[in-house]
C-alpha cells in the first residue's frame, strides 16, 4: 500500500506518471491532426506541467489569468492566449506583458473592448470569441452585429485579427459520449460557418474543451486546440466518459478524524477549503478512492469549512488516511498552495501553482 | 460614489468600520453575560481582526487549523482552542505549539483520540466535543458510551479535562429567528444536561455559532462562547436574519467583462475562484450590491473558474465595477491571498490571511 503518513493532511497529490500519459496522449492526437497545440494551463497553473504538456519543452499556451501568464513568461513561455474577455482596466498590464513575449493574444467579444483597445495606444493580437452554444461569453455567430464587429476588427489599425475562438463548455452539461461528440461538431462548425460568412479564410479556428478534445478522433476541422483539464482529469470527467477512472491524476489525501457508527458517518479533515464545493455530477463532493478500501459505498455528503462528512456503514478507524478524487480538479487544485508530486506511490517532489489574478 | 478603479479585480474588500462595529457588539454582549469570550478566527484568519475581536488587545481565540494557531502565536496570542477533532498525526505538532503558549485546548470526541493522546507522552488540555443536534462531529450526550468516555477523560493522567464544547451548526439550516433561538436553547441545554449527568460541575460549557450568538440576548447558560463569522457576516447570515444587510463587512469587487443584452446576461471577472461555489440560501452565488445600481434584479446564476454569469435585463456597460456580497464569507475570504481594507469608501490598507493547514 502507498504510504503517505509523513504528509500533513489535507494534501493535494499529483501522480506524475499519469499526468505524463495524459499529456502525451493529447499532444500526439494534436500532432496527428496538424493543428496548433495551445493547451490551457488553468487547471494546474504551474510551469512544470505546462512543459509536460509540450513534451518537456516550450510551446504555445492558453491562460485564464494574467498572473498565470506572467509566471509562465518567467518560465520561458513566449506565446500565449489570455482566454477570458479582458477587463479594460487590465489592458495596460497586458500590453506590458505583450512587449516581453513573442505573442499575447487577447479576446474581444464586444465593441466596448475593441474601442478600449483602440484607446489604449497599443496594438494587440486578438481573437474574436464566438458563442458556439454554451452561452457564457462570445458573440452570436448568426447575428448581423457579430459580422459587423468582425468587419470592424479587420479594418482596425489597433488590432491584428488572428482568429476565431470558442469554448464548448456545454460539453460539461451532457452525459453521453454521443452527446459530447455532437457538441464537438457544433464547436467546430460554428467557427467554420462564421468564418465563411465573414469571408476571412485566413482566420484561425481555435477550439477547446476537455470532453470534446478527449473524445474526438481528430481535429481536422480546426486550426488550433486548447484543452486544459485533461492533464489531471477528475471524477466528473470520468463520470461523463471523457476519461477512464485510472486517468485521474490527482487526489486529496485526508485523515479520518471522527467515526460515528451510530449515525453511519465518518468525519475527515478535508472540508470545503480542501475539496471546493463543486458538486460535479451531483453525487457527493468527490469520490473516496483509497485502494485498500475500494469499492466501498462511501458518499461525501456534506462539507463545512474544515470538516467533510462521509456517509458509510464501513467501520474505518480514526487516523486512517484516505484519498479522494476531486469532482473538479481545476477548483480543487486551486485550494492548495503546494502539490505533492508522487510516482509509484512515493512523494518525489513539490510544485507550487500560481495564485490570484 | 466609492472609487476602487485603482484595484485589479477580482478583489476582496473588508470595511474596517463595519468589522469594528460587529466586533464591539459581540464583545459587549459577551462581557455583559460574564462568559469567557473566545471568538473564532477561521473567517478572517488574520492577526489584525483577531485583535479587533478583543477590542484591540490579546485574548482567548478559537482556530480551525494549526496554521492559524501558529500565525496567531507569532502575533502574541497565548490561549487557543483548536476546534476541529485532531488527526492523531497532528498531535506532535500540537504539542510543540502548546509548549509555546499558556494554553492550547484540543478536542476529543472518540476513545481513539484519547488513546492517541495517552500514547503521545504529552499532557494536553482538552474539551469533549458534544453533538447538540448538528450531527457533524461530537459524541451523543444521551448515550452511555459518551458518559463512559467523559469518566475515562476525568481519570486519565494524560489530559486536563477543561470542559464540554458544542457547535450548533444546524442553526444554519433553519430560516426564522424563532427557529434559530430554539437551536440556541438546544445548544446550551445539551451541555448543561450532559454536565449534570456526568456529575462534573467544574467543566466549562463552550458554545458557539454566529446565528445563535447573534440572536440571543445573553449567554447566561454558558461559560464560554466562540462565534466567528459575525466579524464579516455575509449574504446568507443577512438572509436568515442573524444580521442586517448593512452589517455585512466584506464584498468582492469585480468588473463587467461582457454584456449580452440579447440573452439578458452580463459576464463578470469573479468566477468560482473568487466567490467560491457556496450557494448559501440557494438564490445565486452572492448578492450584487453596488450602491449606484441597487436595487436591481440581478442573479449570479452560474460560475465557472474565472467567469461569473449574471442574469439581468439591466444594461450595464463593459468595464463597470460591481460589488458582490458573498454568500459565505469564510469560504470567499479564503480564496484571496490579500484583503483590501477600506474605510469611508477608500482603500486604507492590506491584510494577509493565513493559508493552508
Amino acid at each position: 500500500m502507498d504510504d503517505f503518513s509523513q504528509l500533513t493532511t489535507p494534501a493535494f497529490l499529483v501522480d506524475r506518471t499519469v499526468v505524463a500519459r495524459n499529456c502525451e496522449r493529447m499532444r500526439t492526437k494534436a500532432a496527428a491532426s496538424d493543428v496548433i497545440f495551445r493547451p490551457h494551463v488553468k487547471t494546474h497553473k504551474t510551469v512544470e506541467v505546462a512543459r509536460m504538456q509540450h513534451g518537456g519543452g516550450i510551446g504555445p499556451v492558453t491562460v485564464s489569468t494574467l498572473a498565470e501568464a506572467e509566471q509562465l513568461a518567467e518560465g520561458g513561455f513566449r506565446d500565449m492566449t489570455y482566454a477570458v474577455p479582458i477587463a479594460p482596466e487590465k489592458l495596460a498590464r497586458a500590453a506590458g506583458l505583450a512587449k516581453r513575449l513573442d505573442r499575447l493574444n487577447i479576446l474581444i467579444d464586444s465593441r466596448a473592448v475593441l474601442q478600449a483597445i483602440e484607446s489604449s495606444g497599443f496594438t494587440f493580437d486578438v481573437f474574436l470569441k464566438v458563442d458556439c452554444g454554451y452561452h457564457r461569453a462570445g458573440v452570436d455567430p448568426e447575428s448581423p452585429e457579430s459580422a459587423q464587429l468582425a468587419a470592424d476588427m479587420m479594418r482596425s489599425a489597433s488590432v491584428r485579427f488572428r482568429g476565431l475562438l470558442t469554448h464548448a463548455g456545454h460539453s460539461y452539461n451532457v452525459r453521453t459520449i454521443d452527446e459530447i461528440l455532437a457538441v464537438a461538431a457544433q464547436e467546430t462548425d460554428s467557427l467554420t460557418r462564421f468564418r465563411e460568412r465573414i469571408g476571412a479564410p485566413a482566420l484561425l479556428r481555435s477550439i477547446g474543451s476537455t470532453p470534446t478534445a478527449s473524445l474526438v478522433t481528430n481535429f481536422d476541422d480546426a486550426d488550433e486546440i486548447r484543452p486544459g483539464n485533461y492533464v489531471f482529469y477528475d471524477a466528473f470527467q470520468a463520470t461523463i466518459g471523457s476519461c477512464r477512472p485510472e486517468d485521474v491524476a490527482v487526489s486529496v489525501l485526508t485523515t479520518v478524524i471522527g467515526a460515528y457508527p451510530e449515525r453511519d458517518a465518518l468525519m475527515i479533515d478535508a472540508g470545503a477549503l480542501a475539496l471546493s464545493k463543486d458538486l460535479g455530477a451531483g453525487s457527493g463532493y468527490g469520490l473516496v478512492c483509497d485502494l485498500d478500501l475500494n469499492p466501498l459505498p462511501m458518499t461525501i455528503e456534506t462539507l463545512s469549512q474544515e470538516h467533510g462528512k462521509i456517509r458509510t456503514q464501513h467501520p474505518v478507524p480514526v487516523g486512517t488516511q484516505l484519498r479522494i478524487l476531486p469532482n473538479h480538479s481545476c477548483l480543487t487544485a486551486a485550494m492548495f498552495d503546494m502539490y505533492h508530486v508522487i510516482e509509484g506511490g512515493r512523494v518525489v517532489g513539490e510544485w507550487r501553482p500560481v495564485r490570484g489574478w
